[in-house]
């Protein structure tokens, strides 16, 4: 929570820079070797935890806010970000209309207003990141989605959609383009799947599945080393990994 | 074009009435017998077309708004209306901009703002819907998908990312329930995918995919009539249905 004298900052800097009415909240999720986190933000002064967001400002695309919010919460740059839904309860904010409405007149104060959020996610190697708090927060810190504190506002529903929809998109879209290393055995990938759905899958029913999609190059030499029969080394294909982020992929209708 | 008073009346009631920079705009997909469209309407005094759109009451949930904006422009209530995109670039709107910003000083001028537009899908049986222009249109009408008119703004952008968006639904969750009788047989369902996806299917796939996903019943007694052998009949059955269109369909990973 803001001070006064903070709020009455924020807010004519907030009034002067970014579009009213509206605010961009990003669901990043971190992998790495097995393990599958979100980045949270603990409150000053409060016991709250909430998603990194931010504003749009005046005449910038709402892609490159998305992008410039991520980059300032973990330093990460050029990391795809998937818009997936605009949350416009009216009541949604209620609770920072609640928190500041007493601190600054109406007319002044940002967080009087009611915001749409458009939420954005993201899924990114966690030790890529370098979690940096805002000025609302005392921490940014990667939290186990198995253990997760309470959210404040609607950011359980922000982080719950989210998380529907990349499972979702796992039927339909290529992943894991920024998470897996150049080349990588069919278990590492399965992993990656298994972590993001949190359930098993079946060893062959994974391969020739993901081997239907056409995104995968198998290498002509197998990884060195190991007494057992080594294991066929993958990379993406690029070029039918990015057809297949835009229009889904074959072995559809 | 509106005149000058009228968009002085406009702009007035809604600055009174609507979140400044948000507008929402509706693909409305129409499908009946093995026919596609899509509702535009055609603007008074100009040589353009535009998607059915509005603005988000004060109060509104985003959600009411679009069915609002729907019912007003088809008479059509309690439809099924996706969300599915939200068109953020800062020049989206210029050509409105340029049209209006000599006509009235931008501090009372609606058109003037920036708008971010929030974009919604929906599938209806054309049949069903009475279309009536908006104030700015002299006509409302479906179109061909094949013989589309140019779109103003960035309408195409938004009706080609509806058309994507729908097809790649088509992968992973069901449609159709208020487009088919309650009973149909399966060329007839058959129809309306290969209408969606503008391309012929083989019959054997499709049923046994189709039957797959778990959301049909078979009817106990085939049609009636005709002298040769009478087709299976099926209907949706509604609470799969309903669990797949928040989940995906069974059979993903």
């Amino acid at each position: 929570m803001l001070t006064e004298k903070e709020l009455k900052e924020y807010s004519d800097n907030a009034r002067a820079s970014y579009l009213p009415h509206i605010s961009i909240d990003c669901v990043v999720f971190g992998f790495h070797e097995g393990m599958l986190k979100v980045l949270l933000l603990h409150m000053k002064n409060e016991n709250g935890w909430y998603l990194p967001g931010g504003f749009v400002l005046k005449d910038e695309p709402i892609e490159l806010s998305a992008n410039r919010i991520l980059k300032e919460r973990t330093g990460l740059d050029e990391i795809f970000l998937q818009q997936f839904h605009v949350f416009g309860d009216p009541q949604r904010s209620k609770d920072h209309f609640e928190m500041y409405k007493d601190m600054l007149p109406r007319a002044e104060n940002w967080f009087t207003d009611r915001f749409l959020t458009i939420g954005y996610y993201a899924l990114v190697d966690f030790c890529d990141a370098i979690p940096q708090p805002d000025i609302f927060s005392a921490d940014c810190i990667w939290r186990d989605l198995d253990d997760l504190p309470e959210l404040k506002l609607d950011h359980a529903l922000i982080l719950k959609t989210a998380l529907d929809t990349l499972r979702l998109q796992l039927n339909y879209q290529p992943i894991g383009y920024n998470l897996m290393p150049k080349e990588f055995t069919m278990p590492e990938l399965q992993k990656l799947y298994e972590t993001i759905l949190d359930k098993k899958l079946d060893r062959r029913n994974f391969q020739r599945r993901m081997l239907g999609f056409g995104i995968l190059k198998r290498s002509e030499k197998p990884r060195k080393g190991g007494a057992h029969k080594a294991p066929y080394l993958y990379s993406f294909d690029l070029e039918n990994y990015q057809a297949a982020l835009t229009e889904g992929f074959k072995g559809g209708w």
